[in-house]
């Protein structure tokens, strides 16, 4: 194991399902279920380019790399969160195969050639600059949350400028803004095809969407994947979030 | 019990939560699990108006009959569908409460005052007429099945003048046409809010979609309710499912 650096308030996090290590501080934002969730939804291609777009520490494009053989980018704003991520990359020696880029998405074309994408991963901040309830005196964490460095409009944008034809776009974010998603995807040429709703008990609305859209897809036949239900009736992981986060029995 | 006198071929039906009985035959179209978990899924007006659009035997509103003290008023095309109707609701003592037009639903507004009605059912035909693979030779299945003599379009420019503002439009429908039915509900003003999946099985996809829609509603914030699953591993009817047909154990 590559020696690396940890600096204060940093540990380092491990999801047994995977032998990726991944360095983490709650001084900045840690990954949640919403990326484990998201690394597991997309068919990965075996090959080529996959974005991972407001990568935060790189969780999700980290927790892909051992299902693949594509290369990754992580693309990550927030300096001190990119830096975490390279750190990672190092950690767990996967410089060969993934990429960190320090800067805004919008100027992905800079490193990115058009249309050559396969896969995009985003996990992006959920709440809109409206929605100030939310904001939280940790300026890392409100970046991560709240659309003020970036909004759909621009990763939908992005997202269909850096895929090939039949690209594919993964995202994570809430139910309560579904149909504005699907508009705004819609409106740049993604379409939506598979769609996982996930469910924080079996009784309670969902509280997690997953959407997998096609760049220049064909309307219609949207397919509503069987529903993920995270706590059983006790409050403890369901046998498929167990298996997620820690394989099989 | 008021004595009916049965068709050859027909049959009376029951389903035991309920106390309602719907004359059934094969040679028409029969009501299924759609037209049960449509019954349940709104919130119903204690009293006011109430329509069942495309009611076919009647089953949607004849089911909500026992929850609500509102006027129910089945619009049913076929004279066939909408003759057995009547004599579901005198069956049931229910013509007090309950009336049917045997006319197609764009003509509701010669019977219904515009912007009077607090709560529409829909159950429509599912298929396009470019889905021929489905076509049935039974002239009844074909209508009730095909946009032969609907469609969405006129199902929800007749539901934005009926309805008060406010009121609300449930539909049952396929998933694989979400999109389309979400876009062509907002352009008539009918804005979807709550909104249910329904799941064959535990780990199959939705191949039932539940709308309740609002009308003149805000856009946002919309809600994925708790996952409906029909069958257990075993092909048994879960317990939710077993006590919409059965009532509590």
């Amino acid at each position: 194991m590559t020696k690396i650096e940890l600096k204060a308030s940093e540990r380092i996090d491990q999801i047994a399902a995977s032998n990726v290590q991944i360095i983490q501080s709650r001084e900045v934002f840690s990954f949640s279920i919403d990326a484990i969730l998201l690394a597991r939804f997309p068919r990965l291609p075996k090959k080529g380019k996959i974005v991972d777009m407001c990568a935060g520490n790189g969780a999700v494009g980290l927790f892909a790399s051992s299902m693949t053989q594509a290369h990754i980018t992580e693309i990550e704003l927030q300096e001190r969160l990119a830096e975490m991520a390279q750190r990672s990359i190092k950690l767990n020696g996967l410089e060969e195969q993934m990429t960190v880029i320090n800067d805004n998405l919008n100027k992905s074309l800079d490193y990115i050639n058009t249309s050559t994408v396969d896969l995009i991963f985003c996990n992006p901040p959920y709440f809109k600059l409206d929605e100030a309830s939310h904001i939280n005196d940790n300026h890392h964490y409100t970046l991560a949350r709240h659309e003020l460095a970036t909004n759909l409009d621009e990763i939908f944008e992005t997202s269909k400028r850096l895929l090939k034809t039949n690209g594919h776009l993964a995202l994570v974010h809430r139910p309560d803004r579904f149909f504005e998603i699907v508009d705004k995807m819609r409106a740049h040429n993604l379409i939506p095809k598979r769609i996982q709703f996930v469910y924080p008990k079996a009784n309670q609305a969902a509280n997690i969407l997953l959407i997998d859209a096609i760049k220049d897809g064909k309307a219609g036949g949207e397919v509503f994947l069987p529903p993920l239900i995270v706590h059983g009736e006790d409050g403890a992981y369901t046998e498929e979030v167990h298996k997620i986060y820690y394989g099989e029995a």
